[in-house]
Order: structure tokens, then sequence, then C-alpha cells
């Protein structure tokens, strides 16, 4: 909000100076961030607690370690995704207390990882060791978000007693992400099972005509189970953040 | 549980008359559903306020008749999805409280329409009057599962001042499903706008590559605002339920 | 093969009257049907209480009913597939002993519905009521080729109990036959329960993004469970016909 | 199954110290696997002769020698898919028994290659030399379940005498399985010749409009011919392991 | 050409009443078409025997008759495609000499069917009764274009047996047509078996995941045998055409 | 804008009843709309002359007869597009005036069309008979937004000389609308040829794999021409549209 | 125009050697070019200060460096595409006042920036910095084609208020570029804000679903806003000819 | 034919020492291969001049080189497509005679390039300088087959004057291969100017949406042009070939 300028015109206009019509105007014409939206304009970041996120996906090196330090500055929490060995490194060198997870390819500053012993408020269960990637991206997104995490490996379908042994450990979760590949099954069984917001994450685990994803994407997609939703094919940042903003929402009011 | 036989067995057994190996052997081979997994035989239909749900699609006339009758027999609350006009009427014949919603293809018992006024728990967006028959199956299936419901319709991105006019209406819902079809863009647009889970619901609204709501659905996997989760194309009550699975957690533990 | 011609040859040859040289271009000749390769040319039909199939879905009800009258004279053993009602009742008009079976689309002739009580060589496991006529269409296949079935119906993953408590009935089935539609995961959850061949059909059923079966077909094309294999969409007849084939083998040596 | 736990629990009931409600409850409780449902848990590890397996995709080689090593204490068959040259040398290092296959980028324990001239109970028949890796996939691991296979290479249809030749060493096997790129017909041209279960496998060989084995697939999946079943591109493993499971069902009661 | 215009201009020109340069921009300037480019002009319908063709799909039967009329006048040779009854009824009351195919869906005016008994130029194979419009649209536009066609039905590679039988009736045709749905493996096994041009047509007979045509278009593309080259899904004209015009290249120089 | 409550308070704080920062306040928190954003609010249809636009195909008749009456009294140009005939003759009834075009499926109040002698802002050039709806379409709909359109119809490219001879018709438009079905190459040779800017429109016209406009608009979208740029399948307004804006630029400024 | 030859002949027509109809036959035969239809042969590289282009992607840097070096011996403008940094090099040794833009990957002869202060013809709007490569190549080729262009970066919709206030920037450009990749929004929002000719330029940044520029392709063809059209995935150089081609008709006539 | 084998028995049936019945028998049950289908076996490979073809894409260079070493000892033609620098050179050192074409990736021996001046009975039409190496393999494979070929390159339609003044170089082959990528229209609009067959070959060619070569085997699908069929994407070896086979049908009888 230019208030200097808003103010000095209204105490023109009290003054008698410019007329009612000149001040009609001018908040007409007021530019949108001029009107000081500071909810649109810092609606993410302001909020305490909340991290601060680095796509780095299509950024140099020296970009991802600039932007992170920046971000540190002013913020406790900072989650860097999709982030090579390099970047992590980088970004330590200049913000030591930043953290490099290798197999999520995540950076992050504030970071606390739940205790295993936690009944945890998000769970993200994954069906298999190659899809840990993805759930490993996501549970620390939603951890570094603030909420609590129980993560729940290797329970794919082609051993329905390992699922079902497990189910105990995450059905009290207020958000459940499923991470699977393949057909992508897992989140029609989990949400069969459990009364609980699922979010399903597709990943591009799978050979042949699992064409990227698009198998357990569309798998997902027509899950007979109610309450599951869907991200993008490999999105594990938006699935935790996802689970975070609905496990939220118990306290938010 | 066959309570009786086991226990039959355990007298039996306390009797001396079987050995422990018997029993043993008679708890290892039980039908699971004997084993009264209540919890998941009955988890989702027992819950007090919780409408069971009947899927029209494929069944006669009759079929959803007899369904429903019985369902109304020990429920307060069902719920049938994709029925033409002519299974409401043969609905009403038998369940003469039930009504039927020719815009959303529903038929509803015990369902409460959310006052205009109220702020909903649930929020359901939609682009254009062509969506509003999947819209108002996600209003009344979030209603009907016991959500209030904040209606916001015909606020597309082509005139984006409607949406940012109606915004304060629905930015404290607890989710939000925003319902869309050609292009989808409005689900990324609301994403950006408020910190709520949006349950994004694609339609099949459109012309030529619009692919029977292809477009929306991958305009809303990928969409750039964090947040945002995706049901099937079309499907109104899986948006709907999802979107009172969330509202639910507040109030759920 | 044509004998006569063939003999009266090698009879002048015996006599004589031809060279070998001529005996030996002839028999170079031979049209290929002439060869008698009886294997080739009647392989399907000529098995006692194998079937003859037709199909009838791009043919007239006067052409099914001729060539159902045709097979009826000289098998015991008929089927016409994808047939309408009015097919039926044309065939029924000229053999009466056939019978139409108007869920699965089928005529019969020599049918016997396997009892109850019988623990099948082959199972049919169905998903939802939706699938049925798919699954039905598998069934009487496998019975009118010579299996006994099993049929166990509405054991979806969404409801996981069901399927666990319908386990025993099937599971020592020589072949099982999984028919589902939406994401059809039910394929992956049969097939890591059981240690049998599993052929899986993909049904037509969903909406949206099921995308008139595809859903389904990947999602069993990528089954995590090890044992799968899958036939065209909505393909009862293949599926059944596979899972007879498979089950015959036991006694085919 | 916890069995010292539920003993005691039974003995203190027939000692009269706890009352038949509290063995009730106790026994509705107990944790999935200690049911002792070894059936699910070991159901596919603890048979005689039937190998454990490893996909070796998504793992490193350390994780793929580690895990190979602790299988081989315990089994006498081991099978790996999908390792390169690398994995299988690092194998070799400390199960010296184990076999490295590099066109079929397989490691095995306790494989014995079918002789030449048996008539295999399993035959893998392929199109052309560079659908071969697919096929020995698929050709070991029906040997190391305990099949013996029938080789049939380079029978692709543009010449079809070829295969017309080979017809009688494969005509008698139990299960079939063709390994086909490019258009796959050579699984329709194998099913109308025999009646045999036929398992197709799609290669992605070919160019272009192959579109990395989809052409192949529909077209396997379209057969003309009936009693083909398909498995996912590339897929060998899946391919042999189902003929396996086809061909031991004649012994299997 | 306007001769008339341009020859008064020469004959000015040549008498000295205008000079070079007007007579060169006129001639550059000259419209296109007034170039007499006879060859682009009127390059399909000026050559004698040669037929004029209606695609009438899009047009109403008055337009069809109209034009079917128009073009009678002027020559002996007129095929319409893609015709219904009604059309052509109505082509019939104003040309009675032409004739309506019901199962091409053809209307022909001096169209002569090639004897049985003929050796054909073109071969028409098609691989089962439902594909038989489609290469009876093929047959009839290759003869009516001038060709002689022999007409090879029902030999679908399922029956191999059938093919080669009748393979020595069209292995000596210059062209032959493929007509097949399904996976089209036809196309394959006669490109394989003949050293002649293949064109092959795929139809859109089939179920599932045939795609409308999709399976057998990719399958054809994708054909092992060299020499075949293929049209549109269904299209029989384009097969007929290109076939007439590849068997008419012998006698063009 | 709520100028009279602003204005108020404008008053009553130059009368010092409030202070700075309760205007400040209140000028932040204004709605949206109320910021009297006419710009945006009625950005399309407050300019004079230009028409007003109805979707009809997602409405009912009645919706559509009394959504283009009230724009009926207050614009001189409207437009309705995806019409049937029954809501152009119900459109009729109340707004005399109004004209329905059957072709096209528009109805339109103050429509001109332009003079077949005038050189228009816009060309439409159309490809075959069967793209003439969309090409009427895009003519009429850039003909009721100001531009005067010149329309080139039959000229597709396998007659080349047609489009050769009719190109100085409209090589001077300052937008040029192509309309083509198949496979669209229309747009690449205009495009060659003329330096203008040009709007291919795809069309579903054609059969098996032009996929419903899908290999025209591949096509087009992959044009080797520079300046083509490309809308949805069938979507005659949006190529009319987009070619009236570009026309109505050069008078813009 | 072989005007030698043809004037000859008209000399020998005059004087009387050669007869009226040989003039005429030579003209009917003269090859196109040879007519001097200069408009085509070099209609796009004879307008003063319009830029020659080369598309490096399937060149040699040799072939690069020459074609370049040639075109700048007769040109002021040059223009080469998709071009890497050591064509870039190699160029600026031939030509050393070419420059390399390594961002856009483009090599320019006589390009001049727009001052950043400019109100430009064309704006090219993008969404992320992931896209700026594409709409750097968009802007730069309308550089050099003769437009003034405004830049306007990172203005995505997931922060609607950056886009909201950059809007007075470009909503009076003649033609306005947008590129976005993912869900590709940006197109849809731009295009209900501003009336002006809109192209979009879908590109291939985003991950797994959104399959390589398709998503964005799609939503941009679906927009619900008029006037927007779309040119191919990642087309920077066509999007920018394109706006080029549009701003320049107002002062065309 | 095993002559030797069948001759006995003969002359032991002249000789009465077996009766007709065995004769019969052994006729019945000789192999395929057995009864010398030279026509099948060698049908390819036995014609005079005709090339032995190797493809190279999934073979090993000692692989190549060692069947083009042993090829090269019995015919005088030998051909291997898709060949890589270093398996041209490994080819060289044990065929000195053979010539590798890197452009084209092609090992030849006995290959004669037409020369220029020659009217070939094949025409090579190309769009552009990017499709050469198809383009190329294309007219050595007609070449080394026997045909004479006429190269035409680069006169894609964006520049359509080139292209209409070539058509006269030619318009008089027996069959033309049309290679194209992007869109593909070169085979309409050839196919629209000449009457011959048109082979249309799609390169893969292109950017974004061109996906490997769909457009442009989408675009040539859907030629509104008569007498064109498509080969696969980049299959230049299959255009030759067909073209080759189409040229040769003149003498051929």
């Amino acid at each position: 909000m230019r208030d200097a300028a808003l103010e000095r015109l209204l105490e023109r206009f009290r003054a008698g100076e410019v007329d009612t019509d000149t001040v009609m105007q001018y908040i007409k014409k007021l530019p949108y961030d001029d009107l000081g939206f500071a909810k649109i304009d810092y609606h993410r970041g302001i909020r305490q607690g909340f991290a601060e996120v680095i796509y780095c996906a299509s950024k140099t090196t020296e970009q991802v370690r600039e932007i992170f330090r920046r971000l540190a500055e002013r913020s406790d929490h900072v989650l860097a995704t999709r982030a090579n060995r390099e970047m992590g490194m980088a970004v330590k060198d200049v913000v030591p207390k930043a953290q490099y997870h290798e197999v999520a390819g995540l950076i992050t500053l504030g970071w606390k990882r739940t205790p295993e012993s936690a009944a945890g408020e998000v769970a993200v269960v994954c069906a298999g060791t190659s899809d840990l990637p993805v759930a490993e991206e996501a549970a620390i997104t939603a951890e570094i978000m603030g909420s609590s995490v129980t993560r729940v490996n290797d329970v794919g379908v082609a051993g329905l007693h390992r699922l079902l042994g497990e189910l105990h450990r995450f059905e009290d979760a207020r958000a459940v992400v499923v991470v699977a590949g393949m057909e992508g099954a897992l989140a029609s069984v989990v949400g069969g099972l459990i009364d609980k917001p699922v979010i399903a994450v597709p990943t591009s685990v799978g050979y042949g005509a699992a064409f990227g994803g698009l198998a357990a994407l569309l798998g997902m997609l027509n899950s007979c189970a109610s309450g599951v939703s869907v991200v993008n094919i490999d999105n594990g940042f938006g699935g935790g953040y996802a689970a975070h903003l609905i496990a939220s929402q118990a306290s938010a009011r």
C-alpha cells in the first residue's frame, strides 16, 4: 500500500485542495498491489511456521543457493524440492543449518522428523521401495509445514496381510497420503478400509504399459472407494501439502 | 462373529472335551467375517447420520426402488446418485419422504439444504452454468453426509472480477470443491487465492479438444497452485464426499 | 484330402503309367487343405464336448438363426455370444432346446450350469453388480466348454472383508477369472492372495477417466501381483475360454 | 502365530482364571499376522522348489547383493530380474553358485536349463532375434519355477513356413508364451493353430508408431484367436510365471 | 485458357499495336486457371474410363441425386461412396442405369463386376464377414476405375489353413488390398507370403481395446512384412483406389 | 462503484468526522466489484457495436429465448451460437428482427452480411463443403462483431489450382480464417502463400483415424508455415472472433 | 522470369517467324517459377526489414554458419532459432555483428531490444521462470521482425495479484503472447481480462501428467476466454511471429 | 523336399513292399518345409537382383559384420538398414566393395545410384532437409532393389512454388514416395497433383505436438487426396521397398 501517497492526497482533500472526483479517480486507478491485498500478496508466506518453497527443477545451482539463502534470512522454515546433491551441498555452504535429503531430493531448513512412536496427523503409506523417494517427499513436506507424520512403507496389495497388519498405525490419521506406482491399487484398498480423506499420489514406477505413471493415475482417479482424490504423477510435494492442509483444518477455526 | 459356535467350542475346551490344538486350529480357520471385523464390515454404514449410497447408473428402476426402500428402513439418510426421473418417481412411491433432484440426478432421504446465509464448512464453486449438475451433485452429497455447504456459481476465470467478488463467501470454508469444464483453470486460480484444501472436479463440458473432460482433468492435475487434488471427470459425488471427509476431520478427535 | 484322386494317381504310378517325377510334382502342388490338415481345419470343432462358437455382433438375426441351426445339427454344444433378445428368440424357434441368457447376451445349446455346491475348476470372481454381464459371459463360456465354475460376485476391493470371506470358495480352482471395471484393482488383490493363474477381464464400467475400460485395462496389465494375464475389455468370452483351456490342461495328457 | 500367548490364555481360561468374554475379545483383536495366515504371509515362498524373486530395477547393486545373499541362505532357488552385469558380478562374489544371464538380465540360483530334446511343459515362442531378451527372461523364469521349457526362436509371421515347420515342437506344451514386438501378429497365428493357453508378451521392439510396444499390446489384446491372454510390455518374467502356474495345474490336485 | 483474349493480344502485338512489355505484363498476371493447367484442373476427370467420385457422407439426399445426375450426363462411370439406401433410390429415380450396393454403401454407374473365374489385377482379401462392407467398397472402387478384381473372403489368421488354401487365387495380382479389423494381423501374414504391393485397410471391427480401429491401424503400420502400406480406418475406397493406381502402372507407359 | 457510500464517507472525512485510518481501511476492504473495474466487469459488453454472445449448447430453448430477449433490449447486436432450429424459432417469436442461420447454427440480431464484391478485412477460407457449417459460424461471428468478410469455399489442397485461382480474393485481408478437416493441410498451404495472420480452425470432418478432428488439430499445430495459430476443433466462433480482434487492431489506436 | 527467352520468342513471333500456336504452347508450358511469381518465390524475404530465418535444430554447426553468413550478405536482419552455444560462436566468427542469445537459443543480426519504458505493440507475458526461454524466443522474434515488445515475466495464476498489478503494462498492446506450462491457465485469465488477440504458447514445463506440454496445449485450446489461439508446444518463434504479423496489420494498408 | 526319402518310399510302394495307406499317411505327415515350398522359404531371396536385407538396429557390430559377410558370399546385392558408422566400417573390412551411407544409415553391396538425368520409375520427394536421412533410406532401398530413382528435395508446402516448379521431374514416375515430418501436408498436395500411387512416409521431425511423428502420420492417413497410402514413422526402407514393388509390377507379367 502506497500509504504515504494516498494519505497525502487525503490530507490535501481534507484541506480542500483537491475535490471528491479527484480522490475517487485516484482510488479507482490504484494499481492492484498498491491496495495492500496482503492476503493475496503474502498469503502463503506470512503465516508463522509455514515453509517457503523453492522448486529447483528448472533452476541452476547458483539460483537455488541464492534464493534459499535469502528466504532463510526471513523465515525459519524453508523447503526446496527436486534438488540434486550438488544443490544440497551448495545450500549447506551458505546456510549451514540446512539439511539435504538425498532420497527425497529435498533441502530443508527447520525440519523436525516425527518420532517413530507418534501417531501422526498425516500418514504416508507407500506401496513399494521404488516409491519411497516420492513418499519421503510427501512426508517431509507435511512435517516442515507443521504436521506430524506416520510413515508406513512397503505395504503393496500383492501382500495384503502386510497392509492389514499395519492398518492400526494410520487409521486414525486426519489425512492419508497413499503413494503407489504400477496399477496404484493401494489407494482403493486403503480408501475402502478407512474413513479418512485419502490423497493418492501415482508414481512413474512400472514398465511398459505403465506409460510413465498413467496407469496408476487412471487407476486412482477411477478408485471404487469414496474419499480418494489424486495429485500429479510423482508429485510427493503436492500430496504432502494437501494432506497438511487437511490435517490443519481441525485447529483452523 | 459366529459367537455361539465358538463359545460352545470354548465351553467344550474348558470341559476338557477338546484339546488346545483343536481350538487353535479352529481359530486359525475362522472365516474373516466371522471374526467380527465390524469396523470393516459396516465401517461406512454404522456411523450416526452418515448416508447410505446407491449408485443407480447400472441398475434398473425396480432395483433402485427396492434397494432404496430397504435402506430407508434402517437408515435416516439415504443417497442415490446418477438417478433418472423415472427412478426418482419410483422411489417416492415407496418412500414418500424421499426427494428427487432433477438437475443433480440424485434421490435423497433425510437431506437438509444449507441456508443461503450460512458460512458452510464446505464450499462448492462452479465455473459455468453447464457445470451446475455436477456441482449440485457435490453440494447435496456433502450436505446429506452432514456438512453445511456454501454454493458459489458461475465464477469462471473468463470473468475474473466475479470470482474475486465472491471470494469472501468461501475463503473460510474447510474444504473447497471446484467444479469446472473446458480448461479447468478455475481450480488453479482458486487454489492460488486461498489456503484451504481444494478438491477439483473436472467436467465433460466443452467441445472438440476437450476430449470429454480430459483437458480439464489434465489441467487440474497440473495445477500450478499447491493444495489442489482431483477426482474423476463429472464425479460430483466423489468431490462432495471427499470435501465432507476433510471438513469432518475438525471435530473427529 | 482328395483321397480318391491321389489314390488313383498312386495306383497309376504303381502300374507304371506315371513316373516318380509326376507323383512328386503332384504332391508338391497339392492345395493346403487337400493335405488333410485335420488338426488345423477342424482343430477346434472336432473334439468331443467342445462347443461351436458364433459371434453375433455383426450378424443379422436371420444369419444367427441359420448358423445356429446348422451347427446344432452336427454338434451337441453350441454357443452364440453378443446375442440380443430377438436373436435368442429366433434361435429358439428353430432349436427348441437352445437357451437364451439375457444378462450375458448368450445363446447356448447343451449347457449345464455348475451346481452351487460344486468346487469349480474355474472360478469367476466379479467386482460389482455392473460387471455381472461380462462375468456371466465368462462363466457360461467355461461351463459349455466343459469346466465346472464357481461364481463369486460383488467382492470389489472397496469392501475388502467380503473378498476375504469368500476366498476359501475359489482358492483351489485351477484358473480364476477376475472381472472388474473402474480401476480393476481386484485382479491385483486376488493375484496376491492365491497361487493360481488369474485371467483378468477389464470391463467398460466406470465414468469419465475410465475411458471405456482403459483404466481397468492398464491397471490389470500393470498388476503388482505375478501370474495375472489380461484379455480385451468386456471380453468375458475370452476370459472364460482361456480359463477353461488352463483348467483342461490337468487332464490333457 | 503368537502360539505361546494364545495358548497361555487358553490354559488360564481352562483353569477358570479368565472368562469366555475375555477370550472372545482377545481373539477378535488378534493382529492379522498373528493369526498365522501362513498361506498369505509366506504363500509364495514356502513351497518346495519355488523361487524367491528380486526385482532389481529400482535397487542399488549393494541392495541386490545383500537381498540375494540372504534369500540364498534360506532357499535353494532364487531369481533376480532386470539385473545389469555389475549386479550379476556382485552377487556371484557372495553367492558363487549364482549364475548371471546377460541376455535376459537375470541372476539365478538353482536354475537348470531344460535339455534341447525335452518336450517342455511350457513353450516360449519368439518372433525375432530382437525379442530374445524378453523370451529368455520368460524361459528361465519358468525353468527356475520348476517347469521344463521348449524354446522356439525367430518364427515371426513374415516367414510363415518357419513357424509351421516348428509347430510340432510346441503344440503339446501345456502353456505357450508368445513373445513378439512390432505388430505382435504371432500371438494370433499361434493361437489359431493350437488349442493351448497362450500367454502373449508384447515387446517394445519396433520403430515409430510402435509407440514403445503399444501396437503389439493392442494387437495381442484384440487377437482374433481365442485363448490368448496378455501381460505387460517386455514383461518376460510375468509371461514365464503365468505359464508355469498354468503348467503346474496338471499336477496340483 | 482464355485463348481468345490472349490470341487477340498477340495479334495486336504482331500488328505493332502493343509493345513487348505489355505482352509480358499480361502473361505474368494471367490468373492461374487462365493459363490452362489442364493437367491440374481436370487431371482426374478427363481420362477415359476413369470414374467421377461423390462422397455422400456429408451431403443431403437431394444434393447427392443432383450431383450424380449431372456427372452422369458427362461421364460413363460415376461412383458415390458412403451412400445410404435412400440416396441410392433417389439416384436411381433420375439415373435408371445406376446401381445401389447396399453392403458397400455405394452407388455406381457403368460398373461391371469381375467374373468369378478371372484372375484379377487387383485382389481384395478380407479377414472376416464383419469386414465385408469395407472390402466390397474397395473391390467395387477398383472395378469401376477399370481393374479386374479377385475377391477372397473370410481368411482371417485364426484359421490359417483357409488363407493358405486360397493363396494361389491372388498371389499373381498386381496389388493386394487386405481388409481386417481386430488386430489386423492378416496384412502381415499376406505380406510375408507374397511379393506384391499390399495396401492394408484397417477396419473398426472389434471391441474394447480395438479403440475404433486403432489396434488394427497400428498393427498394420508396424507390420513385420515389407511392402505393406496403410490407408485410413474403414477407408475401402482409398484402398481400392490405390490398388487400381498400382495395377494400372503396368500399362501406363 | 458504490459511489454514494464512498462519497458520503469522504464528505464525513473532509468534515473531520472520521479520521484517515478509517478511510484507508474502508478503501482497502472495498469488494472488488465495488471498485468500479468497469473495464473488467463490462469490458466485453459496453463497447459500441460489439455483440453479446450466448452459448446455447447447454441451455434449454426457454433459457435461450429469455436470455436473447433480455440482451436484445439493451444491445443492437446479439449472437447466439450452437443453436438448433427450435431455439431459432423460439427467439424469433420474441425478437422478430432476429435471424436464424441453419447451416451455422447461429441466431443473430443486427447482423449484416458482407457484399460479395467487398474485399473483407477478414477472409474465411474453407477446404470442403463438409466444413461449411464451421466456416459460416466463423464468418457470421466476424461480421456481427463488425468486420467485413470474404468467403472462399471449397479450395482444399487436393485440387490446388482452385486455391491458387482464388488467392487474389483474400491475400489482402488482415486476418485469414482457414477451416479444414481431415488432415488440415490447407492451413499450411495458405500460410505459405500469404503474409497475413492465419487462424486455423480444425473440423471434426473425416473418418477413422481423423479421431474427431485430432488429425487436423495436430496438423495445424505443426504447420511448417509461420504465422499460423489454432483454435479448438469445430470452434468457428473462436476463429471468427480472433480474426475480428486482429482485423480491428488496425483502427484501435 | 526467363525474360530473354520469352522476349526473343515474341520478337520472332512479331517477325512472323513463329505462329500464334507456337507462342501459346510456349506460354502454357512455362515452368511455374519462370513466370516470375516473385510474390511467392521471395514473398517472405524481399520486404524491407523482415528477417531471414534459419531453423538450426537439424543442421550442423558448419551448415548454420554458412547459411547465416550468406544470408547476412544480402539482408540486414537474420534470425537463427534453436541454436546451441557452439553454433552461436561459429556464426560470430564469420558475422561479428551477430549476437547469440543463450537463454532463447537464438542468433540474431540486426536485432534491437525494445527499451523497458516503451509500450510495445506486442506483449510477451510469461507464467514462470521456467518458461522464460520460450518467452524470450517469442520476444526477440517479434523484435527482429520489427515490432516493439513489452516483456511481463513471472505472473502465473497461482499469484493472481502479480498479474493484476502488471495488467496496465500490456493491455494496450496489439497482440499478446502468453507463454505458460503446467496447466496453461494464464492464457484464459489474460484472455478474460483484455480485448486483444492472444497467442498462447504452451510449454513443456511440468511433470508427470503434463505429458510434455499436452496438458497446457489442451488447456489453451479449450480456453473459456474468446480471442485465444494457440501455437505448438515450446514454439516461441511461432508465437512471436504470429504476434508481429497481427501487430503489423495496423499499418499494413 | 526330402526327395530321397519320399522317392525311396515310392519305389518301395511301386515294388509292392508298402501299401497305399502307408504312402497316404506319410504324405499327410510331411513337415511343412519338407514339402519344398520354395516359393515361401526363399521367396524373397531367390529372385535375381533382389537384395538381401539386414536390420541392424538390434544387433551388435560383430553380428552385422558376420551376417553381411555371409550374405555377400551368395548374393550380389545386400542391404543393411539402421546401421551406424562403426557397423559400416566393420563391414567394409570384410566386404571391401560394400559402401556405407552415413546420412541414410545404410550399408550396401551392389548398389548403383541413378544418374541425375534419368527419369526414375520411383520418385522420392522430400519436404525438408531434416527429412533427408529418411528420404535417402527410401531412395537407396529402391535403387538396390532394382528401380531407378528421381530425388526431389526440399519442396515443402510452405514454399509451394518450389514444388510446382519440380513437378515435371516426377509426375511420370510409376510410384512416388513422399517423405515429410511436421504436419505432413506434402503427401496431400502431391497426391492431389499427380495420378500415381503415392507412398507417404511420415518422419519424426517436428517439435512439441508433433509427438514423434504422430501428427504427420495422422495427417497422411487422413489425406484428402486419393491414392495415398502410408508406412510407419521414419520407415524410409518400407517406403522405398513398397515403391519398388509397385514400379516393378509393370514388367512383372
